[in-house]
C-alpha cells in the first residue's frame, strides 16, 4: 500500500477500507507517512468527507494508537462511568457544576479534560484558578481518587490517542480543523480511550461557538453519537444555543465562583436549564432515576441539601486545592483593576453577543493563543444584566476585571458593542435545540 | 500573512491576490512554508481551482524564482525564438523533426527539454540514443550553439523555475498532479523562463495521453494560451489525438530513425499531418510565410532539398553526436532480441491501443519510473501495420526489440491485445481536433 494512492482514492471520493484507515494511522505513528502526505489526505477528507464506516475505523485506530484507561476497578459491580464533553462555549461552566452534582447522586466520575486554546480557559484552567488545585494526575492516581471520593478530574495525558494528537497538530496548521467527521472522530476517540462508556455531549452553535447553525451542531452531534454506537458505546448529545454567553460570568475564577453559587442554590436560569437537562439524561440512562421528573427531584434535593456542594469540596480537597474559596471568594487571586460598562438607555437586554464577550476576555488576558501562553485567572467579564433583564440608563450592565490598565481600556472600548438594549422585553429563549 | 490563512482562503474558494501568490511561492523557496502546508494548499487548489489571474501570478512567481534565459544575443534584429512543447504521447517524435525543419527555414531554435518519466523516454532520451550526443549544455553554451548553427537543445536546468521543481516534487507524492491550472502554470513557466517568446503546444488526448478526452485537452490548452497571453507571450496550441501511437516507431532510437526517414522524405501520414500543421503555424506566426499554403510549399521544399536533414546533421555535430547514424542505422546500439507479432486473421487495422503499446515499451525497458532508472535506448516496438492498413493472416504486424528474453516474452504476451483487426477498412481519422 502506498500513501499517495490512498490520497488519490480519497480525492476521488472512494471509500477507504478498514485496512487502509489502519495503514494511514499506523504510518502517521511510525513516521513512514510524511506530514505533507497526511495533510494532503486531510484536505481531501475535508472536501470529500468520510463515511460512517471510515470514521468509526479512524476513531478505533486512534484509540488503539495509545493507552486505553480501564475503569473497571472503580465499578466492581458493573456500574457505568460517566463523562461529559462540551464543544466549547463562552461562559460554559457546566462541567464544574455537573461533576460534583452527579457524583453526589452516586455516579462515579473520572474525567480527563483539556486546557483551553482560545478566548477563555478550559475546564482545567478554571479549576486551576482555585489556589493549590492540581490536575496533572497520572492514570493510577485518577482511579485511586475516584475510588476514595467518587470523582476526579485530570488534564489530558499524551498516553491516550497520540494519533489524534498528531493529526490535530497537523490539522491546526493546515486549515483542516473544520471537518465534521474529523472533529467527531477526535472527540469520540479521546472519550472512549478515557474509559467512559456513557458520555453526555453538549454540542453548541451560535456566535460564541465554532459551529454557527443548529443544523451544523446537530450534524456533528449525530456523527459523534453514531461513531460511538458503531464502537459499542452509548452517547447522548444535547444541541444547545451559544448565541449569548452562558450565565453571568466569563473568565476562569469568575466562572468557578458562579458554579459555587449555583451549587449553593443561586441559579442563573440558562445554566439551570442545561445542567438539569444533562444531569437528568445521565440519571435516567444510568438508572439512578426512573424518568426525567424523578431525576429533576433528585437534582433539586441534591443541591438543596448541600450534598452537591460537599462533593465539590471533596474534589477540591482531594486534588490539593484550598476549600476556603467556597465561602470566601477573596481567596481567589483578585484582579487589581475593574471597569464598569453602563447602559446608555432604558430598556431590556435583547442580545449579548457571545463572540464579542469572548474576545473581550481574550483582550483582558483570560485566554491563550498558544499552549505556552500564561493565563490570568482573575481576568474576565461579569454580566450584571443578562438576556431579557430590565436596565436603566446609567446602570452598570457589565464589570470587566483585569490586571493591566492598557488591556482594560482596550477591552472596555471593544465591549460596548456587545450589548443590544431594546424598548420591549424580548421573547423567552430556548437554550436546547434538540436531544439525541 | 500566515500560510494557514491562505490555505483556508483557497479552501473556501476565495481568490488569492498577487501578493498572496508571491508569498506562497516565496515561502516555498525560502523554507518558511512547511511542506505539509504547501501540500494542503495544493489539494485545496485541486478542489477549488484557480482563476486565470491567480494562475498567471503563480506562473510569474515561479519564473521569478530562478533565472530567465535572455535569448536576445541570438536575435540581434528582434527575431522571435521558437519553442515547442508536447504534453506527451506514445511515439511522439515531432520535436525531433520540427526542430531541424524550422531551423532550416531560418527560425532560431533554443530548446530545453525534459527526460521522460513514464513508459518511454523524452526528447532528451531519444537524442541521447545517438552515440556521443550530449545535452547537458549550460545556458551560455546553448546560446553559442544557436548562434553558430541555428539550433540547440539542452536538458532542463535547475537554474530555471526552481519553485516549479519543488512544487512538482510535492504534487507527485500527494496526488495533486492532475490539476489543470497547476499543469498549465508549470509548463508555461518553464517555457517562458527558457527565453522563448513564441511557443507551439501540442496538447494530446486519448488512451496514450494523460488527458482522456478532447475537451479536457482543449481546456488545458486554453489555460496555457491564456496564461501566456496574460504574461505578454504568444502561444499556439494544437489539440491532437493520442488514441493510437504516432507513426510506426515507439522507443528511443527507433523513433530517431523514423524521424531521419521522415526528413529523407519517407513520411508516415499522421506524423506528416502534425508536423506540417505545427510548422506552418510557426512559419506564418514568425512571418516566414504569408499563409498556410505558402508555408506548406516551404516545408515541402525544405525537406525535398535535404536542407532539413542537413540541420539535423548540424545539430548532431554541434552536440558531439555521431552523424553516421543518419545513413547507417546500425550505428545505433542494437537490440539483441526481437520478436514478431503476427495477425491471426485477414482484415484492416482498426485500432492500436496507444496505452498498451506504451506499456509494452515499458516492459521492454524503454522507459523509466524513477529519475535514476536507466533506459534501454534500443528497446521498443515497431509497428509494421498501422491504422487502416490491410493485413493478412500470419503477416507480421509489429516487431518487438529488447535485450532480455524474459522482458521480451512478458511484453509479447501483453502486446497481442493492443491490435484490433476488422473486416472492413475503417474511416479516415482526423489527428487534429482543434487549433487555438
Amino acid at each position: 500500500m502506498r500513501f499517495v494512492d490512498l490520497i488519490d482514492k480519497k480525492k476521488k471520493g472512494i471509500e477507504h477500507s478498514q485496512e487502509e484507515i489502519k495503514f494511514i494511522v499506523n504510518s502517521l505513528m511510525d513516521g513512514t507517512a510524511e506530514d505533507y502526505q497526511v495533510s494532503a489526505w486531510l484536505m481531501a477528507v475535508y472536501f470529500k468527507g468520510m463515511t460512517l464506516n471510515e470514521t468509526a475505523c479512524l476513531t478505533k485506530a486512534m484509540i488503539d494508537s495509545g493507552e486505553v484507561i480501564d475503569l473497571s476497578p472503580i465499578c466492581p459491580n458493573g456500574e457505568h462511568v460517566l463523562d461529559k464533553h462540551s464543544t466549547g462555549g463562552v461562559g460554559d461552566k457546566i462541567t464544574l457544576i455537573l461533576i460534583p452534582l452527579l457524583a453526589a447522586c452516586g455516579i462515579p466520575i473520572a474525567k480527563l479534560s483539556g486546557r483551553g486554546l482560545g478566548h477563555t480557559g478550559g475546564t482545567i484552567d478554571k479549576l486551576e484558578s482555585i489556589p493549590g488545585f492540581k490536575t496533572d494526575l497520572d492514570i493510577e492516581d485518577l482511579i485511586k481518587k475516584v475510588k476514595d471520593v467518587g470523582l476526579a478530574i485530570g488534564s489530558q495525558t499524551k498516553r491516550l490517542t497520540p494519533a489524534d494528537g498528531k493529526l490535530y497538530a497537523l490539522r491546526d496548521v493546515t486549515a483542516t480543523v473544520d471537518s465534521l467527521p474529523l472533529i467527531a472522530s477526535s472527540v469520540v476517540s479521546k472519550k472512549i480511550a478515557s474509559g467512559a462508556d456513557y458520555v453526555v455531549l453538549d454540542v453548541k452553535y451560535g456566535s460564541g461557538a465554532f459551529l454557527k447553525t443548529p443544523d451544523e451542531a446537530l450534524e456533528l452531534a449525530q456523527w459523534m453519537v453514531n461513531i460511538a454506537n458503531k464502537l459499542g458505546k452509548k452517547f447522548h448529545a444535547v444541541i444547545t444555543s451559544m448565541e449569548q454567553p452562558l450565565g453571568r460570568a466569563v473568565g476562569n475564577s469568575l466562572e468557578v465562583i458562579e458554579s459555587i453559587e449555583f451549587l449553593k442554590g443561586n441559579m442563573t436560569p440558562d445554566i439551570k436549564e442545561l445542567t438539569y437537562e444533562m444531569a437528568s439524561l445521565a440519571l435516567v440512562q444510568l438508572k439512578k432515576a426512573k424518568d426525567k421528573k424523578q431525576a429533576y427531584e433528585i437534582i433539586d434535593e441534591t443541591i438543596k441539601t448541600g450534598k452537591a456542594l460537599d462533593y465539590l469540596k471533596k474534589l477540591i480537597v482531594s486534588q490539593g486545592g484550598d476549600t476556603k474559596v467556597i465561602d470566601d471568594y477573596n481567596s481567589f487571586n483578585q484582579a487589581t483593576k475593574t471597569f464598569e460598562i453602563t447602559s446608555d438607555k432604558d430598556g431590556y437586554v435583547a442580545n449579548i453577543d457571545a463572540y464579542k464577550i469572548a474576545y473581550t476576555c481574550k483582550l483582558l488576558g483570560a485566554g491563550r493563543e498558544k499552549k505556552t501562553d500564561s493565563i490570568d485567572y482573575s481576568a474576565g467579564v461579569f454580566l450584571r444584566k443578562i438576556y431579557s433583564e430590565p436596565v436603566k440608563k446609567g446602570e452598570t450592565i457589565a464589570v470587566l476585571y483585569a490586571n493591566n490598565d492598557e488591556k482594560l481600556k482596550q477591552a472596555s472600548v471593544y465591549l460596548k458593542d456587545a450589548f443590544t438594549i431594546c424598548e420591549n422585553k424580548p421573547d423567552e429563549r430556548n437554550m436546547i435545540y434538540k436531544i439525541i
